[in-house]
């Protein structure tokens, strides 16, 4: 079994009664990420590509600012990671210490001030033009690959997917960002910013995931569920195409619909 | 309007065809709290109820150990609050500053260390029970009063329950936690430790969901979702009855049944 599912004995109610039965759970473990010996960050997630998310988280989190400034992620066991950046580029792990700040939600992760959160994030050039058969065939495509939720029904997924809809990487993760730090962490080796233009999450798309999608060169953010408003609003600002509900045989198109061969 | 919706013109493709549309979207604007002129934590939070917020968030973090010594919260503009501790309350800014890590999930609100993430929640003593009834109704009460969830469908709701099964206060933010601060922040003038029993949230029970209920008091956490491994584990710990996916005419009961009458 993965470690990102446990099974636990539970009662189940159902209707007038109730009896024992065994529940899959997802599984919820902090991990400490350390620069040297400073621990940066504490990340609730699911214990499963655990380097992906540690470069992802990097990267998204402007620590790195390309994949090849991670020389290593060095697992000092118990949850606790040690991300080792290139001799010669220079990080204060102090900067990153005093600029997180917490969140109590699924939230930006934080930084000093609210102007500094629109951090690092690139304005999309226009194009590519995707059909709307590809945006519909997104849910499908991710559910496929959710294992974990199948069986905890607890976990969100995220996936990059090129311009005529195959997958690049799907990854799971109870938090939302944690997924989208995942996929990147794992495709962004292969060029950066990242060559595919859809970023896919299975709830969302909030301020926070748009951020994402553009430090990592993603132009069209979709997911199963709404849009918020500042997440339009940076998607408008920042030229990404913003796509929620997708469901069935429809979606809403937020920002940037040119993306999606439609007139604004 | 409320000031948490805002009205959006959007496309919406609708089988083989697509239009304009307004559509409502939850809003997500950053929140920055300062304790002197010290900036502790930026949150991204729905604005309505920001006071409830800033003073469940300062309880369930540990700021203030009760709300008689937050004196108040000042409104500083454009989303800039100050929290004003009670005289002769010693409470070191950067003890938050430098404690409150990021989280790049629905997280934890990241603390220095592992070791540090059971942060002053105390365990429950027995009791009360409460009827399989009371618990299959919480999920039409908590309908009943989300107002934004209606409009946009991207919003999550958390409410405090009597034993009875009588709504206390009701919550909404595009934050699972901060809905849940907003909620200990609005009832926790009155008596602290909160003296009603339930919490039920319109997600998933994960670990900082259990452990804010903790901190407040609560005996009873559900929600229409998943429990979390960790979220099981520390309810185990504390005492608490954690309940999941209340749906339809059944739930899941993961930790201390005995409150719902039953035998573990």
């Amino acid at each position: 079994m993965s470690e990102s599912v446990v099974e636990r004995r539970i009662i189940q109610r159902r209707g007038n009664s109730h009896g024992q039965a065994e529940d899959m759970l997802v599984v919820e473990e902090p991990m400490e990420i350390r620069l040297g010996d400073t621990a940066i960050a504490v990340v609730m997630r699911t214990p499963d590509d655990d380097e992906d998310l540690i470069r992802g988280f990097a990267l998204t989190e402007g620590i790195a600012l390309a994949p090849e400034e991670i020389s290593a992620v060095e697992d000092l066991g118990e949850g606790r990671y040690r991300l080792i950046i290139r001799e010669g580029t220079t990080v204060d792990p102090e900067q990153f210490r005093r600029n997180l700040y917490a969140t109590s939600s699924c939230g930006v992760c934080g930084k000093a001030s609210i102007d500094a959160v629109r951090i690092s994030a690139r304005s999309a050039t226009p194009g590519p033009i995707i059909s709307p058969a590809v945006v519909l065939s997104l849910p499908d495509a991710i559910a496929a690959e959710q294992t974990c939720f199948d069986l905890t029904g607890g976990i969100h997924a995220a996936a990059a997917f090129t311009v005529s809809g195959e997958l690049v990487a799907a990854r799971e993760d109870i938090g939302r960002h944690n997924a989208v730090d995942k996929v990147i962490g794992a495709i962004g080796d292969n060029g950066w910013p990242v060559t595919h233009p859809i970023l896919f999450v299975s709830g969302r798309v909030s301020f926070e995931i748009v951020q994402k999608a553009a430090v990592a060169g993603f132009v069209i953010v979709a997911g199963v569920s709404a849009v918020s408003s500042l997440g339009a609003d940076l998607a408008e600002e920042l030229g990404l195409t913003a796509i929620g509900f997708v469901r069935g045989d429809g979606f809403n198109v937020y920002t940037h619909p040119e993306r999606i061969g439609m007139t604004p």
